[in-house]
């Protein structure tokens, strides 16, 4: 986090965006810039950016108009970011302030601060856990699997993507509320760690039947069912869900890079006889609560009771081939850029 | 509703169920049966029932097990209905009571009254209205748009099915409370009937771009979407639906007689995004509130404020052909069987 080259005179890298993707990322959708940085204006501050977090929706912001604007092409690619302050024009930071935000897939920033969160320096807790665990994906875990979940003590929880950045930590805040919690994944490596995170049961997807290792894994049915998948998945846990079944909805990775028609969704109407729910919710509608939340995140983590993966890629030259391990299930734990 | 015939010593008729449908109902899936009563046990009571109900429920009832168990084949078809109470051993019912229930498919029942509940004679009232538009079908349209839906004045509520006897209820009651509501129908005669409604809207999908129709007709956007067709229906009102909306998932009658792979939904992932939910209820879960919601209903009949169409098909004999008419989209009201 060191950095004793802050004179805000030399290059800045970036990727930008300049094609929109189909299927998995190329190289070719993106330019690497290198540009002189301006000088800073009054209220402006230099970020030297430390780490990018990589993350799925990317894809979806790269493709189109979404929850936010498509990024526009020839811009820097959108990224959520931290970094260190190493000059500044404006009294609310100092420069070594680590801050986080939408820095973009570059090596320096120049910003007016909106946005943007300082983030504390904790003993134990590597800088890099606030891009994820203890920041945008462990908020995540938490406000879908809590606020729409709402899970009961004893109730069966069923996570997808369970190895993922927030997958692996909704199975662990659903065991500290006391749930049965099973996890599907798509390795047995990955299984084994979440077996070693504590859920009671752990489902390898490309080995075994989805459908009868769930009845197995949930004698009790399914109560909440928290979805980073859809597709085929979201057809063979609807089949299994109890009366009052709820089902956070945080992602489609099976779609973002393969919309297969043949994956629509049959068993929809399951969710009348089981006066069941589905819904979806975003994060960033809920950055009011950050700061309670990440308290929340930050104490269980410290006292060991909330553990994560982070799977830090060294380089920004990497940041288009690495995000692909999101789509191809490759990464294990956080995936971050270590600029 | 008047009858001398009250002894219990004549014959009963009966539609028994006698084979699992495959598509529409046939006349082969059920047996006429003439069966002599038997005498009244204490508690019982006899009831020749005037009225019987048809819903696309019976549907999903004959075919397996779901929010209640299978019919058994072999039992009369379970069928909601009204009838006259004739002869009591019951001191909590007298001769000349009006009473609706599960009554079955047939002329007579007798009872323990159990599950069965009397119906008021309100002036200008037809009792048969007591088992649809001020029974179960708008006590379904209440609870799915108010609970569920939760309507706003000034928001947008399109409706599917909305020529039938829940979406007739569900329009009005949008428009009680200040909505933009849109119904989709199957006929240009359905159409014209909702306008009569005082929708602000009707599309006949048969004959209009259902996509195109919805974008005309709802320029702001969609935040309620009262389903009971599901489907291609259901995508493309996925496609144009709010921030924040929310989606009362009543039926899913486009797959109860054909079920269509090719008709599995595409769009869910849009939930995320818009922050949006679909959830299914069973107004059976709501009838501790029947007394409130059916005087709330009455009282909006009785003004004037609330109106309703009855399809009164002639005679017990016809009940298995008649009930196809909901699936055929032929059904002009609620579909109800005078016995």
């Amino acid at each position: 986090m060191s950095d004793n080259n802050n004179q805000p005179n030399h290059l800045n890298q970036q990727w930008r965006l300049v094609k929109r993707p189909q299927g998995l990322f190329q190289l070719s959708d993106f330019e690497f810039r290198e540009e002189p940085l301006a000088d800073l204006a009054d209220g402006q501050i230099l970020v030297k950016i430390n780490y990018l977090s990589l993350d799925p929706t990317q894809r979806v912001w790269a493709q189109s108009d979404s929850y936010l604007p498509a990024v526009e092409l020839g811009s820097v690619m959108r990224s959520l970011g931290m970094g260190e302050v190493i000059a500044s024009q404006n009294p609310k930071f100092n420069p070594g302030d680590i801050v986080q935000g939408m820095t973009g897939w570059q090596s320096h920033l120049i910003t007016d601060g909106k946005g943007f969160a300082k983030v504390p320096r904790l003993p134990g807790v590597p800088l890099a856990a606030f891009l994820g665990p203890l920041g945008m994906t462990g908020m995540t875990a938490y406000v879908g699997l809590l606020d729409i979940g709402k899970p009961k003590e004893g109730e069966t929880v069923v996570v997808s993507g369970a190895a993922g950045a927030v997958g692996s930590m909704v199975c662990q805040i659903a065991k500290l509320k006391g749930c049965h919690v099973v996890g599907i994944a798509g390795s047995d490596e990955k299984c084994a760690w979440l077996k070693s995170l504590g859920v009671d049961g752990a489902i390898n997807y490309k080995s075994e039947n989805l459908y009868k290792s769930l009845k197995r894994n949930c004698p009790k049915g399914i109560d909440i069912y928290f979805e980073n998948v859809g597709g085929k998945m979201l057809d063979a846990v609807l089949g299994q869900i109890n009366v009052g079944a709820r089902i956070p909805l945080c992602g489609y990775i099976s779609q973002y890079t393969n919309p297969d028609p043949s994956q629509g969704i049959q068993n929809l109407s399951v969710l009348i006889s089981k006066r069941a729910k589905i819904e979806g919710f975003l994060v960033l509608d809920h950055m009011q609560r950050a700061t309670q939340i990440v308290t929340e995140l930050a104490t269980w983590a410290m006292s060991g009771k909330l553990k994560y993966q982070l799977d830090i890629v060294k380089g920004l030259k990497e940041a288009p081939i690495a995000v692909n391990k999101l789509f191809e299930g490759s990464n294990e734990g956080k995936l971050i850029i270590e600029v």
